[in-house]
């Protein structure tokens, strides 16, 4: 039986292998890509969509620096051609071309290299957009073996002749997945697809618009004419788009004899059969009115989007579970656009904490390792460091634990490669506002954030989640400095989180309290206690068992303990729960909290929800009565927490080499699901009495317990020190397990 | 007869106060202007300035770091009006309005600003130029007291309110004389006005057309038609137009049926009844070969320059000096364009030690600080320094120099502190890079220029040049941080600055040699000597009286020390001789030197020029055959010469509030001249017998000699103590002394 099943392995492995020649093969001969330097575009494209926010027809651009790309930039490659051979050049900018350090007449779009070894240089100009490149000859194509430089230091020297010094800092240049000559990176735009109006209303004189659930896009109108005025006020909610008062944003405009403007903006269009609106807007409802010379035959809209397959999925006994899922599923949809975003109403931002979280659930859904990218350059921004990250401190320890994370899902070292300068950059601020004992306190301009609460939280002095994060961070530092070979920074930052480490607990436990305080002042204690540092400090194991088991009861269970009511926070809250081994418990608080919201209507995940509110009290939010953002990617955590901890899946070594399945019903009769993974995805089914597994790429432990000796059709059942059970998983082979539940 | 004297001072002063008065009066009613985050348009201009450089028709851009502005800025200003009042705004790029922190509708062209205290705050997003602002009201303008930053840290806080930190870093804003709502700063271009050609001649098939001297500017053809291929090659010489295969600058057409192609940027334009070239080039000779299918009526250009007033004049009973001088000064405005650049032909960038003595000459004939300060940002750049500026160290420390030039030449306080945070970072960068002696080598990546030499320069170890440099750069450093009232930078300053001079003299004065040497390694002396420490040692005061005298025998006037042949380092070895009193002298050097070129035919003055050359040897440089830029603004330095040490005018307090006026007819039968100040203009008139002087503002002392005791018709003549005589001179009044030569 053995000897069958290891056939059987080898017959995958094989195909493995196959696979394995067949894209090296495919990468040997890959597409020619535009390229840039490293995190230039991804800046540039981030301004673009981060200045997309309006409030009320205003322009609402981020409050905090905004970098831009570098203006003028060099390529180059180093060739050896075994003959001639003609290369196809587009460029964003003014250029020039170099062989061997000699320029060349023009701006060619198609140039003969020699045979032999020799270098090209291409030098960009371009004050707009970021200098890019696409080159494809027969076997010189551009791609991320270029090197770039934005300060080449070369010069004519006393000789006469031009110079390369060692100083040059070389990067190997970026790209992004522009295959084709003709698409221009800074002419990407996201996908558009029709959608139609669900129901039309009379309402006080105006027409209310309802497109049946939360959407993102452009109006459209059919056949508009006329003369006169016409306002369009959008909603999340009904009452939202009802109050022209108040709601978050609108549009304005005059229309006149066949031609169209927009008011806020005051720019004027020509009217054809359809009339779209310039800008996207995110609504469910949309509320019109107009002055009588004004016509039109029919509203719809362009659904805005970026395409993505959902690789992950889930289907279980549970069907409110399901619709949780699959509206998390949306959600994140939505907010996954040129960059994982928070809210499509508001802020349109890209923030750090709330990416993260993104990051994570993206993993289990889309596994767009690209927009992962884009968004960790966009939020690195540029040297000189200014502030934190969107000026919040935890917010920029968030973006060094994110980039750790990205490399173990993905096992993509050259992202790491390239990103560590970045890194160097921010964590050198970082220590460069440390106290007397080494921790961060909020220092001026700094946005010490953790939470939106429904009650005091003092942020001043050292706060322990402040801390903890701080020195995940310096964790992070290490590992990616290991990852480079830098010997030196890993020992540095590893040296500096040990000693951070060392402190921690003992500063800030309270052994009267069972449980980590919320912040020192002067060195001593404060009384209160939040939940923040306490969860983070289980699922990162900070504490020693009986700690963890102690915060489980004095904070996480213990009810008197300030409750957290954004989406952003139970993430972390619910995971450490997990952590602690309360799927049961985890299972029914997502139904209440994320069925709550269900049950109030949304159909997408909130900013923030508190089950204690009644009616439009649920849209207020920031002292505005539809403040909130009902479509928010912190909302969607469901898919993150039912991916790692029910379908229990997670990676173990880099880009899932190595897996590790632990599923949990948590109360299900049964669950089925994949997840995606680098090479493929790993499925599961779980009922009361069995768990089939299939995984295509990898290898990795499934993890269970049974009551009675499980058993298998393949493969060889091992106990666990804990008393449970696993079993080997190759990829290719469906293990199925027989247990007793 | 001295109380008449006073009643006529008392007149002038009267004339004086009520100046400053009306000019309070007009700075109250001053325009609106245009305004920008400092340097932020300087940048961005100067990118199109040194973008602008072709060789044969590539695009040729510099090797250094390119900066650019900041994309999204926020203009704020305190308002207290007495009643309502409108607004007119213009932006260069989208923007928003808030009123006491709330956004207002849209991007409106007019506001109305209620009565009362109110906070007005604009915020401009632009990717491809300057963020800039036109704002003007009855009361209410645009002007250089709007504050404005890139990161102004607001942000919505939990209580829902928007709050400004005290970490807002704000400065105030920049501005550069653009006056009016429709002068958008982003359209600026300097004046053309058209120029004829001088000759024409048939040489081997193709047309040679001269137009008469040095020029700049874009080729027109008349009535251009036909089809065919046209190519143009320019020439600073005959020579180097005629030469087609190595001239530096050309350009390729191709004619089609009313339509024109530029070959090296392959755009097309439509031919109207001229065609005038997109790109200018610099030249005297214009060489042009064409297909027999294509025509056209003549040739002619737009000279391209920035308009100048020649406050600055010269003339003498030398009519070689007289034309040296007119020469000087037409190289001078040749180079001072947007910014001041080294070379109208190459390099077209700005150099900071080309720029330094541009600056200097610029006193003494335009005045024209705008073009000062410009250039001053462009090199100052932004955050991170990343290397010298130009790569080159000597550069830096240019830089630093010409600000507290700027400062004691024009009075412009403002600037200093706008200027002083880019200071700070370019001397923490050149800190972060001295040696255990506390002095700077050259490190990897940076360029030890010093100067173009025919002769071997050691650039290894510690240079005595780079020490002096770099000592009054520090010593800079410290008078612009007290003139901000920045004590604890001054001390700072001030303490190494010290500490280094101490060092400095015992490091490299060879008893031996009674000279500075060039260089030390491992803090050993080299026995090289070369003119450059020694020279700026002298008018920098660092050395004792006895040593001076020395140098002048063991350096400058000594033969077999490696001659300088550029002007650009004959400018200061030439200022050292005359600080020694060797006006004679110099005045032969500058007649046998400038005549020189003039003698070889120069139009404007070059870049390089060693008199023992012969022919077309003149024209090579970089080991191109006419790689020599013969319009080089360093080539102009006899009107700082002439002004500063024979017409002898010099401020000896800021902005001219004191002068000094030490004329030396050098050998000449008589000088006049004027030279420009901020307020006005200092003239003078000298010959064997009197000396008359006229200031228009401002106080000082006129310096003399006479063999006889001296009269005057105003004013008391005092004895100074080195045996010399000295008047003081108030504005307004002209003061005539006789003396005896």
């Amino acid at each position: 039986m053995h000897k069958i099943i290891s056939i059987v392995r080898n017959r995958f492995l094989l195909i493995t292998g196959i696979l394995i020649v067949s894209q090296m093969l495919i990468q040997a001969a890959a597409p020619a890509t535009w390229i840039w330097y490293p995190g230039d575009y991804e800046i540039w494209l981030g301004n673009k969509m981060n200045n997309r926010r309006t409030e009320r027809g205003a322009f609402f651009p981020p409050f905090w620096k905004i970098d831009s790309h570098y203006v003028v930039v060099e390529f180059s490659k180093e060739l050896d051609l075994s003959e001639p051979e003609e290369i196809e050049i587009n460029v964003e900018g003014t250029y020039n071309i170099k062989l061997d350090g000699k320029l060349q007449f023009g701006m060619p779009d198609k140039f003969l290299l020699p045979a032999g070894k020799h270098q090209l240089n291409i030098k960009v100009w371009n004050q707009s957009a970021p200098p890019a490149i696409f080159v494809n000859g027969r076997t010189v194509k551009s791609d991320d073996s270029w090197r770039v430089t934005f300060e080449d230091k070369e010069w004519i020297d006393e000789s006469g002749k031009a110079s390369d010094t060692s100083a040059t800092t070389y990067y190997r240049a970026g790209s992004g997945g522009f295959h084709s000559i003709d698409a221009l990176p800074s002419a990407y735009r996201l996908a558009v697809t029709p959608l139609d109006v669900q129901t039309k209303e009379l309402v006080n004189g105006g027409e209310l618009y309802d497109f049946g659930r939360e959407t993102i896009g452009f109006l459209q109108f059919e056949k508009l004419s006329g003369n006169g005025n016409m306002l369009i006020y959008y909603g999340e909610s009904r009452e939202e788009a009802l109050d022209s008062a108040y709601c978050e944003t609108l549009d304005k405009f005059s229309v006149n004899n066949g031609r169209v403007t927009d008011e806020s903006v005051g720019l004027t269009y020509s009217i054809t059969d359809s009339f779209t609106l310039e800008n996207s807007k995110a609504f469910r409802y949309v509320y019109i009115t107009k002055d009588e010379g004004v016509e039109y035959n029919g509203v719809s809209m362009l659904y805005e989007y970026k395409p993505e397959v959902y690789r992950g999925s889930f289907r279980s006994s549970d069907e409110e579970l399901n619709r949780i899922w699959d509206v998390s599923a949306y959600t994140m949809h939505l907010t996954t656009r040129e960059f994982f975003i928070d809210g499509i109403k508001r802020d349109r931002w890209v923030w750090s904490g709330d990416a993260y979280q993104s990051y994570l659930m993206n993993y289990y859904i889309f596994f767009d390792s690209q927009t992962v990218k884009n968004t960790i350059w966009l939020l690195g921004g540029k040297d000189p460091v200014t502030s934190h990250i969107n000026t919040i401190m935890d917010y920029t320890f968030y973006w060094f634990m994110s980039i750790y994370d990205y490399y173990l899902f993905s096992g993509d070292r050259q992202f790491i490669a390239q990103i560590y300068p970045r890194m160097q950059s921010l964590m050198a601020y970082v220590l460069g506002r440390t106290n007397e004992n080494g921790m961060v306190e909020g220092l001026a301009g700094d946005w010490v954030f953790v939470d939106w609460a429904d009650g005091y939280m003092d942020k001043k002095g050292e706060l322990s989640f402040e801390q903890v994060l701080f020195c995940r961070s310096l964790e992070t530092m290490s590992l990616c400095a290991g990852l480079n070979d830098n010997e030196e920074d890993q020992a540095k930052y590893d040296r500096l989180a040990k000693e951070l480490k060392e402190k921690l607990i003992p500063a800030f436990w309270s052994k009267d309290q069972q449980a980590l305080v919320h912040n020192r002042l002067n060195n001593v204690q404060q009384p209160q206690i939040t939940r923040y540092a306490n969860m983070f400090a289980v699922f990162y194991d900070y504490l020693a068992p009986a700690q963890k088991q102690s915060v489980k009861q004095s904070v996480l269970l213990n009810d008197t303990i300030m409750k957290i009511t954004t989406p952003y926070m139970r993430f972390y809250e619910l995971e450490a729960l997990c952590e602690l081994g309360e799927h049961d418990l985890v299972m029914q608080e997502m139904k209440d909290y994320w069925g709550g919201m269900i049950g109030e209507g949304a159909t997408s995940f909130w900013e923030k929800y508190n089950p204690e509110d009644r009616g439009a009290a649920h849209l207020a939010m920031y002292g505005r009565p539809y403040g909130k953002s009902l479509c928010h990617s912190w909302g969607a955590s469901p898919i993150y927490l039912i991916g790692k901890y029910y379908l229990g899946i997670q990676p173990v070594k880099a880009g899932y080499g190595e897996f590790s399945i632990k599923p949990h019903l948590g109360g299900l009769k049964w669950m089925e699901g994949s997840v995606p993974t680098p090479e493929g995805e790993i499925k599961i089914r779980m009922d009361q009495k069995r768990i089939s597994v299939t995984a295509s790429a990898g290898a990795g432990y499934l993890y269970f317990s049974s009551k009675s000796t499980p058993k298998t059709t393949e493969g060889k059942i091992e106990k666990t020190d804990e008393g449970g059970y696993r079993i080997w998983i190759e990829a290719g082979e469906e293990v199925v397990v027989s247990y007793q539940f």
